[in-house]
């Protein structure tokens, strides 16, 4: 018996069947004594279905008020139809839209940032018996007007509830059954995670593990609100992620993952000026035309000349190749490389933080099989390395057998 | 220059395209110097594709708080769309939900009566010259939980905008250019009114013009709102509805219109007991069926026996024929009699009240014509005949020529 949100995905009610589907698991915990808020998305395709609508009404710019009104119908339309799927169940249950439960918002329309939930309403209902069914993604500024928090953010609703209500896990639904050492489709015995720790889980979301959205796992941190990943389609226990405990602190593993991002592009400006203010005199402009970047790394210069490499997302390479091109001179730079061919892999966990030599380990193993590494980052809990991306299985094969990852799916 | 609230129907916004072309005629009006409120309903076909969503959801009975919410959604992505049209056109727009404008109702979920509108953020938008788009169809009860006013409630929604900002007219957009003297598909001198009583619009709607709906006229005529019907897709002044003009008494046409509706049956039960309570005895068990009963003729007994006839919608006559037949005994009566073949056919004018004859006129036409009475009802403004479904076009074609009402169209 726990005060649970549960959030489920548009995949997770895609279909009618579905909504129907996720009823009954709702049902049951309800039945086995849970108090349940539920955060639902839009079925999967309608959001795209309504960007496309609204493109065809102002291709160049869309109005973001007005698209966030429009994108709200999707969660609007889901939280209906999972209420209406539970009372055919007799399971008494209430939708709220991000207005009406009050998630009151800025005024950012399309990225907006939850500045306050108005729990009184939800926990009234809670105490009726009922489930609370909330829109995910949406909320309200002070005037009124509907916004929204940006795509995937009704990951960020969930934990938002959950932190206002205090409950005690936040549950995140989703297509796979929790966080894996690595991903499975690269390295088949790759395991599920029982437990991971918030830090870890960033690190994991921004080199591209996809279960989480970044801005949901900070705030979950930053309201320490257990967050657990779980399957909507098999039963199972999924990954618990919250802060390091300090008892299991000895029994920590040195590394928890191993994260890689295939979407990454590497450019070197060739022969610049190691003098203060060249960083920014590349950098600055590529960020005027709202390009990120990854990865920056400047070498040692020699005979005041310099080489300045930094990654960028691959959709980017030819735009920011062909830009820095026509800057030559303005830089000062002797030319521009480049290689569209290469992966970033990283090592994950907290436990480096007390073990050293586990940097020297890596570059080690990546050696003996034969992977040049391109480029070297590190923080406090990761590692990574950028190599040529025909090597990244083998590189996270040897990785995950080194560090003692593989090994048959946990059961807790 | 005028403060208009123009209202636009599921067909006129049934695309992308029809937008935008609603978007451009409010343009054009806007540029003229008019202050514009729009009232949209969904696009057509999507109000069924939401309820077909709830029936798979809730088969038997479709919760209908729920329903609300879902159907909501169909009307604000309309509000959206069409504020984003005219951004795109330059014209400043802002889109209310009926929550947002606050359309303040009753709690009658699917039925709603409006209570109370917000005027402040609508006459604030209008001073800022921004066209104002609200939701059609849809209000918030004082809980904050949506409502909607039941099907066709847009017409509603525009009428009680303009009243309570005391708008100068209340524009009704749909796919014909006015209101006819009668059906031209059935009569092809039919011709368009300038003007007519709210009234005889009533009468209309009521006898089966699908012009506007009858809450709407009312509504208007309550609050002696000018309601004016025009098409969305070609110009013209379309037919005006207000209050019978004193000054225009004099000319006031013997009958505005000729209506008809199709969709009835009439069933007889013979030889009841000519007592008190007989009519309640045939007719409570059948409202309580929730079938609706419309004209309704108890003819003067004969023996102390009487029979009792009255018309429902075709739909419901085998219902109605089989559940009478099966409750003779209680009723006392001989036998159960019907037809489903039948139509009504009304005059209808303000004119009546001042002209006696005008139904002896009616019935010698129709008598000249070999058209058999089977029913007749009066009221102030109407004189309403049952007769056999295959004497419709006669009836009205001859009745149309004998009232005046042939000719080409007016121009005003």
């Amino acid at each position: 018996m726990a005060f649970l949100v549960k959030k489920y995905g548009g995949t997770s009610v895609g279909t009618v069947e579905r909504i129907k589907s996720v009823a009954k698991q709702l049902q049951a915990a309800h039945q086995a004594g849970d108090d349940i808020v539920v955060v639902v998305s839009a079925m999967s395709g309608e959001t795209n279905r309504l960007v496309a609508l609204a493109r065809e009404m102002m291709p160049a710019v869309v109005d973001v008020r007005e698209l966030d009104v429009l994108l709200a119908t999707g969660e609007q339309v889901t939280i209906a139809l999972l209420s209406m799927a539970l009372k055919e169940l007799g399971v008494d249950a209430r939708s709220y839209t991000g207005s009406q439960v009050r998630i009151l918002t800025d005024s950012s329309h399309s990225k907006a940032r939850i500045l306050d939930i108005d729990q009184t309403p939800i926990l009234e209902d809670i105490k009726q018996r009922r489930i609370v069914v909330v829109a995910g993604f949406q909320g309200v500024n002070e005037n009124g007007d509907i916004t929204t928090l940006g795509r995937g953010g009704s990951d960020t609703s969930a934990v938002a509830l959950a932190a206002a209500l205090k409950c005690d896990e936040c549950q995140i639904y989703t297509d796979v059954d929790g966080v894996y050492t690595t991903d499975p489709r690269v390295e088949s015995r790759a395991r599920r995670l029982d437990k991971i720790t918030f830090e870890e889980m960033l690190e994991m979301a921004s080199l591209g593990s996809k279960v989480l959205q970044i801005r949901a796992v900070e705030f979950a941190g930053k309201y320490n609100v257990p967050l657990r990943v779980l399957s909507s389609f098999e039963p199972g226990e999924g990954t618990l992620i919250t802060y390091d405990d300090e008892e299991n602190q000895m029994e920590q593993a040195l590394v928890s993952g191993i994260a890689f991002n295939r979407d990454e592009a590497q450019i070197t400006v060739v022969g610049v000026a190691d003098k203060p203010g060249i960083a920014y005199s590349i950098l600055g402009p590529i960020a005027d035309l709202n390009i990120e970047v990854d990865v920056i790394l400047q070498n040692i210069g020699e005979n005041g000349l310099t080489d300045f490499t930094f990654t960028v997302h691959r959709d980017e390479y030819q735009r920011v190749l062909d830009f820095l091109n026509g800057r030559l001179a303005d830089i000062g730079a002797q030319s521009i490389t480049g290689d569209n061919r290469i992966v970033k892999l990283s090592l994950i966990g907290v436990g480096m933080r007390s073990h050293a030599g586990i940097a020297s380990r890596m570059f080690k193993v990546l050696a003996e099989n034969n992977i040049n590494l391109r480029m070297i980052t590190t923080s406090e809990i990761k590692i990574s390395v950028v190599i040529d991306e025909n090597f990244l299985e083998l590189g996270v094969r040897s990785l995950h057998e080194e560090f003692g990852l593989d090994g048959a799916p946990d059961v807790s």
